[in-house]
């Protein structure tokens, strides 16, 4: 069994970012900057963007983080939007959801700049991902297809399971997977909360990605042998044990299917680090596209 | 075995568009305006462009058809889709492909303004249709959505099977059948040339969408009982004993696929003529988006 580990793999994607940073650096030119706007203080909100400009800092990129009140109208987020796309000294920024709920998510994406979403939510970069043009591809499935490449696992020709039809996971890891590209051209079938028996399609999958939130649902008996796990699962389970009062687990029950695994990721430190990695790598893209 | 015949469905939704616009011209109001280009004198082309003229005619919509010379420069093409984009009588058009060699497919279909992209084929409606927003739906794909609901079939929690990832039927059907909608809900697997043992998908299969282009490749031994046909498929095999010297066939056997099945589409007369008609739903829903 090997780990997709994706703490180191994201650390050597850093390393490859930062000195790609110092390179522009010594060359005179404009480090990319990420911001990150946040609305309220919802606890793991609050913590997911500290993560993000804490990593803009290990890589040298600059950062701005965006703090709005709880209570802010929908027109004055959309304000601050249109100020960030027309900030020059932004490459590309997201928003961090959820939203509160008196602001219509749907609209502020639609109002993000496309050439600044390195989020890759807006239509239009979903559009080019689903039509295998170059775009900001979101940043977890980005992560997942990183991984899978990095560590070589073949997927041509492969059944892969996604569990999750999610517009952030489930939806575009079932695109990815398919298309004639790297860690692609793999046989995909997407299940979901309407899907029967799905444990016999758990059997039959050479590669399950399992982004439904649940957590522990997938267990050793629901795979077969030699199977790759991508646990995009990540939840907070209560436990009085814990020196916190809880712990972190994803949708897969490691233990169990660890042993029957030939690849699996664990969480935390598998699908969660990638992702703010690849979000870094989508800001470089958006800072030399801005710069040509 | 019941037969889901395109032909019949679309006229009746013809009608209905035809009472729609009927009403329109009765208020006084604009009727909705199509709009064809095509470059080139390609047979298989022309065919199909004057067939959507002719059912423009039939339901009462204004049509132009734009005819352009093999030898238009990119460039020139590229003016015209401007000068349809800002013309405020065409609700939409549509460009015939295939384009000659010289042109940019992608240029062109990037440039047409997508609140009058009733193919649907612009990345901005791709992805909204991913994100499962109003938009174009692409019509061969949409078609199928409402031929399946018309005759009331089932999919919800079906296993569906489509053969081909191309961006105009296999990518959005996978998309749309498995989301939550009318004749969606399904659990979704995509096959294509990478695709191995593809005879065990098609045995286990509820559904299958058989849109990969090789005639009558799909036949009775490879299909379960009680399946749900969807024929894609159209070519011309060339036949010395038919008067035309051919005879047009689908991508599934039907003498022997149809004994197995519950629903079929016949070619022709199933999937092709909801195309035209979902075309024009686009078109009137076009002219009303513009209207309002």
């Amino acid at each position: 069994m090997v780990l997709l580990d994706g703490k180191k793999t994201s650390n050597a994607i850093k390393d490859e970012i930062a000195s790609q940073v110092s390179s522009l650096v010594a060359s005179g030119e404009k480090k990319p900057h990420l911001a990150a706007v946040i609305v309220g203080n919802d606890g793991a909100s609050l913590t997911y963007v500290a993560s993000k400009v804490k990593a803009c800092e290990r890589v040298g990129f600059e950062s701005t983080l965006v703090k709005l009140p709880e209570t802010i109208s929908e027109k004055e987020l959309l304000h601050t939007i249109l100020q960030l796309n027309t900030n020059p000294k932004i490459d590309g920024y997201i928003v961090q959801l959820p939203l509160p709920k008196h602001i219509d998510e749907q609209n502020i994406l639609l109002a993000i700049d496309p050439k600044k979403d390195v989020d890759g939510f807006h239509p239009v970069n979903v559009g080019r991902m689903a039509l295998d043009l170059p775009t900001f591809l979101p940043a977890t499935p980005y992560g997942i297809m990183e991984l899978l490449e990095r560590y070589d696992v073949e997927t041509s020709g492969k059944n892969v399971l996604v569990i999750g039809r999610s517009h952030i996971v489930g939806r575009p890891m079932s695109i990815l997977m398919s298309q004639k590209r790297k860690s692609g051209n793999a046989t995909v079938t997407i299940a979901h909360s309407h899907t029967k028996q799905l444990s016999t399609l758990t059997k039959t999958a050479d590669i399950i990605v399992a982004a439904l939130g649940i957590p522990e649902f997938l267990t050793g008996d629901m795979v077969k042998n030699d199977v790759t796990i991508i646990d995009v699962g990540i939840t907070r389970v209560a436990d009085n044990t814990k020196p916190k009062g809880y712990y972190i687990t994803g949708d897969v029950h490691f233990d169990s299917v660890s042993k029957k695994a030939s690849y699996i990721t664990p969480v935390p430190g598998g699908v969660g680090p990638m992702t703010i990695a690849m979000l870094l790598k989508n800001t470089l893209l958006a800072r030399n596209r801005h710069a040509n």
